[in-house]
């Protein structure tokens, strides 16, 4: 493995310039907070980058998006106003308005915005959401508004919840609704929770449905969720944080129909499934204007109203930030870079569709490139399916994940999930990843589990 | 000028290349939406790095901040968990408490993070404020609060009314206390005003200080707004994302005497006046755990229990992001690179304050860096202060920096406050700007208004 093998020299390289200088000088309590063990850091020699790194759903470094990013932090200007950095303002138009025609919204037209993540575009959604219902909430708070009421799946990302904390909603208020044996939301569930949160006194204003599920990978319904949304009037919000780049797929799109019918916004983060360097995080909006109405405060000492040029360009008052990063241009290069619209996104999802190949292990049928396995050690494939199996089984993957880390030779993701015990999440979003690295993780898995 | 040269040389072919590909092809109508003009973006000349740039409170660009920048993107990691991001996890760990130290928390006891600005640490000081007092609106929301009031100067940020409506409390519950001449909150006005609110039923929980306001640059009097609120049992937090950064100076950080009596939390952002490339804003928190218990959502597949490690590290979940852009390793780097605790600060400020030198015009007092002052054109020297004077002066200052955009020879940023008509403000944060640089400024104000 010489790839491998030079990728540990380089971290180790990193690891102990920064180990030997700072951390030994002032933190010498750290090896008391934590195992001897680990404070050797070069025992974790992955990267994101590691074609081997499965663990998260960011992984990859796109040589295009790295320069990208290099150029962006060597002009280390900001987002707020378009006099501070017109080129990466314009860009950032162009590719929200491509993003909105891709999604099929009449012309592209609308609105977006790239924030620090899918969780804060996420919160964005609500925040407009309910604002859109009550607009009186800018100025009067939650006390002008009735108690709302918040629905997703029960398999949704878990920043739906922060959201509404944050946002003075509560989470109690965010009403989780049943996902089938493969995740996906049961519309049927969904009507019957907006039915009784109504008797109850809420009001419905928002339903998330998620497009690519953290753990499973699952599409809800999107068509059927946003005939009921319709139906009872509530606020259709789509989280393609992790499966929205399939739009761009011709072999995969259909997993987004109905995307088009979220009359509010969508999530999409680019530096997903499509590689682009952290962070990028789009958030989509159909209706101009409801952003600023909703977040401006008119600042008279950075949005001057008596400047020169179109002011629609400052973008800055419609965010919740003041200061914002420059995410755009990696994304606008490497969509430029790639032939024209080439869909980033296939080129992985291509590969890792067809070289997923365990039918050995109890597999869950993919509908993105998650996959969820259980390992099944040699000591407990007869045991019958009780409670100490399942107690075993419960303790097998963490064991594992955490000899892997200590040879630091791959990395891959675990979880419970409902009544499901502890089981294994590889993902793939790598387009350095290959069939032997796969295969590689498969192996090591059983080399480092046989004994349990 | 050979630098500012090369400069233009730079920004040209950088906006050549983006302008020639994406933006003509695919953006017909940005002609139409601006004029002509403001097509031709190499009129735009300057990035923030260059030293005549004086338009905003983040500039300059540093290059072992850049060099920590470009390694921070390569190693395109993620701050959610310690295992995918071991080192920078430990780096913020040690960076924080170091300035907890240097504010004079106790061992530098607390807790912080690093977030994507100012705006959202402001945000997240609000929301820990609500959830101290009221630890039951993370679940039930603000129908479960009475009506709350927050308290900021007229000078303050806007970014608090932002999070105020955002969080659900609304832009009406955030009551604005008037400052001096100098910009400084009046802590009489404060004390009046809180005992206002409590009469009409407001239950006041958050003070928000400034130290060092956006467009003086002035310094809230911390150690009596402090009193006022421990009397009324209120959270203090102070917002130095412009002037936090003096802490770090032996001649100046007498203004912030009082930061460590804030309660709860403070803003202060390293991307300003200590040239960390953006973004870099750090939250100090003084209470440990309360970020985690205010934030937490405990995602099973993300923050597993049964890890191997010390759970401590996983700081993802006290975020109000999921994914969190590495943006310590910047600010350390530099760090270590300026000699040990060398303030970087110091550098850029005693330039700046000694080289100064504008007495002809009406100048503001400076307390920090910022340098407010209007520039009488000939024509106007003689006339009576009336409002006719008023009027034509408001004018000048947007006049004169549509033509300096025009040259792209230099920028400034202005605006009103109160009832003072358009001045402009120069703010010095960049470490490579010279005298000449700043005499260069006065002297284009000067040949760009003179006719007016």
């Amino acid at each position: 493995m010489p790839s491998c093998a030079k990728w540990h020299r380089h971290q180790n390289h990193i690891k102990s310039i920064v180990w030997k200088t700072e951390i030994q000088e002032n933190m010498p309590d750290i090896s008391k907070k934590t195992t001897t063990k680990f404070c050797n850091l070069t025992q974790f020699p992955l990267l994101l980058a590691h074609p081997r790194y499965f663990n998260q759903l960011s992984t990859g470094l796109d040589m295009v998006g790295l320069a990208a990013d290099w150029l962006t932090s060597t002009a280390n200007t900001n987002m707020f106003t378009y006099e501070v950095a017109p080129v990466f303002v314009l860009l950032e138009y162009v590719t929200l308005k491509k993003m909105r025609e891709i999604i099929g919204w009449e012309d592209g037209r609308g609105d977006g915005i790239f924030s620090p993540g899918g969780a804060i575009s996420n919160m964005y959604a609500m925040l407009l959401a309910r604002f859109k219902m009550f607009p009186e909430v800018k100025e009067k708070g939650m006390s002008s508004v009735p108690r709302l009421a918040a629905f997703t799946s029960e398999h949704s990302h878990f920043s739906i919840k922060k959201g509404a904390a944050a946002l003075g909603i509560g989470t109690e208020s965010v009403i989780c609704i049943k996902a089938d044996e493969s995740g996906k939301m049961i519309p049927a569930d969904l009507e019957r929770k907006i039915l009784e949160a109504k008797q109850k006194g809420f009001v419905p204003f928002f339903v998330s449905a998620t497009a690519g599920t953290t753990v499973y990978g699952a599409f809800d319904p999107l068509i059927a969720i946003s005939d009921i949304c319709k139906k009872y009037q509530v606020w259709f919000h789509v989280d393609g944080a992790w499966g929205g780049s399939l739009i761009m797929s011709r072999m995969h799109k259909w997993k987004l129909d109905g995307v088009e019918r979220s009359v509010l916004k969508l999530t999409w983060n680019p530096h997903k499934m499509m590689a682009v360097p952290l962070q990028c995080s789009a958030l989509l909006v159909r209706e101009e204007g409801l952003m600023q109405n909703c977040n401006q405060m008119h600042a008279c000492y950075l949005f001057q109203q008596d400047k020169h040029y179109d002011l629609s360009y400052d973008t800055g008052d419609k965010a919740l930030q003041c200061g914002r990063h420059v995410d755009i241009f990696k994304l606008w290069l490497m969509w430029r870079a790639k032939v024209g619209r080439v869909l980033i996104a296939n080129v992985v999802l291509f590969r890792s569709f067809s070289s997923i190949n365990i039918p050995s292990r109890d597999s869950h049928h993919p509908q993105h490139t998650n996959v969820c396995f259980w390992y099944l050690p040699p000591g407990m494939r007869y045991m019958e399916d009780k409670e100490e199996k399942k107690k075993r089984l419960h303790k097998v993957a963490p064991v594992i994940k955490a000899r892997m880390m200590e040879y630091g030779t791959t990395m891959v993701s675990y979880q419970p999930q409902g009544d499901k015990v502890n089981f294994f999440r590889m993902v793939i979003s790598n387009p350095a990843a290959t069939f032997e690295d796969i295969d590689f993780l498969i192996e090591e898995i059983e080399r480092l589990g046989q004994d349990l």
